[in-house]
């Protein structure tokens, strides 16, 4: 068991705090700058909650799960344990990486058990401790290098944040015509699905990849919005290339 | 029970096939320019095969499920019945729209109970017909207007072709860092799983929503190819509009 710090009250350490609470380690204190997250947070996870991190108490160790450009700024403010941020992209200067791969959001349920997380730091002490807290709640923990992180957080920018916004982008086109999201859901949950069992290259389908030029210029021709047009122009090329 | 004409031997005709014959529809002849396709093809429906357009035969109607550039050529031969196109983008001149709205690949089997059909045509009788086709091999048959199903057939690029294409980059970028892309499985999944019952747009997390500056300007850098560049940079704009 272990008395953790949680820096933030956000959508990853929400999830975060939730787990390690199940798997009986003790969050000793919520801090974030949005005091009423930090009070509903805490509450759930029977912790003390703080705005000021000057005020942070005694622990094992600090989570600090805010947004990237934040980290450098309260992670210096720590002095009296060590840390680790849950960022996939951010330097590892001083302290420890705790990156979940996942898309985290508070009112969706999610089994941590499955979610992959990379740890590093740059003690190894501290390195073996944050494994041990991810085997904790994960069943598949990894410990890569600095470069390898980066390349995997953009790796999971595109297979999640841009494939959202591709969903994102054909709900507002259908919507603008009166149809139902709806009728697309089978499709989108099919095409994530191939890919459990094949690779995505094999798996490209559409006007793109038969090159049905004339399909192309149409949809072209249909979007509006410039940035669309040059959007379905780029990927059209990254698919045929 | 009807005759059927099935022209094309690529992923839809051969989802499409089995799922007629499987309801006790009859298909008359398989027609192919891929001799070995057709051949392959006609055996499994128990079906006749043919290479020659010309050498069409009797049948209640024709589905020509061949590419969108090809539509139109090989549905200027077919004069002695009515017939359907498969595409979604396609214009209806003459004859009639079956169209599914699902990824197709032959290799991969499914359930066309659940896939979501869009069906018309100029002559009324003729799309009651194929309304009726679709419901025997689905529960979601849509009558929907021209114009609708070419948005609707955009709409589902940018919601299957595209974000295929997103999971394919992902692997590129780790498979060039010797990372598995079954690291990035349990995301994906959850990223198509989320929007059951959620908004697309209210679950975009990542630095682009964030307006993690610093985070963005690593990747843009980390991307050697200028395409990838451009399109990171395209799709995070999208995203913060």
């Amino acid at each position: 068991m272990k008395k953790i710090i949680l820096i933030g009250s956000g959508n990853v350490a929400y999830h975060l705090g939730h787990a390690f609470c199940n798997v009986g380690h003790q969050i000793v204190q919520v801090i974030s700058k949005s005091e009423t997250n930090a009070k509903v947070l805490a509450k759930k996870l029977n912790a003390g909650f703080e705005t000021d991190i000057n005020k942070i108490k005694q622990a094992d160790f600090a989570i600090v799960g805010v947004n990237d450009d934040a980290i450098s700024t309260v992670s210096n403010q720590i002095k009296n344990m060590p840390f680790a941020h849950t960022s996939g992209s951010v330097c590892l200067k001083n302290g420890g990486v705790f990156y979940p791969i996942q898309t985290l959001s508070k009112d969706i349920p999610l089994d941590l058990k499955k979610v992959p997380f990379c740890v590093s730091a740059k003690n190894k002490d501290f390195e073996n401790t944050l494994f041990r807290l991810a085997r904790s709640i994960s069943n598949h923990v990894y410990q890569i290098d600095e470069k390898q992180r980066k390349i995997l957080h953009l790796a999971a920018v595109f297979a999640c944040n841009f494939s959202n916004n591709m969903y994102a982008i054909a709900q507002d086109l259908l919507k603008k015509s009166d149809l139902d999201f709806e009728i697309l859901k089978p499709l989108i949950a099919e095409t994530a699905n191939k890919i459990r069992q094949h690779s995505p290259k094999s798996m490209q389908t559409g006007p793109a990849k038969r090159r049905d030029m004339q399909t192309i210029e149409n949809h072209i021709d249909l979007l509006e919005d410039e940035g669309l047009k040059r959007l379905y122009r780029l990927i059209t090329n990254d698919i045929q290339k």
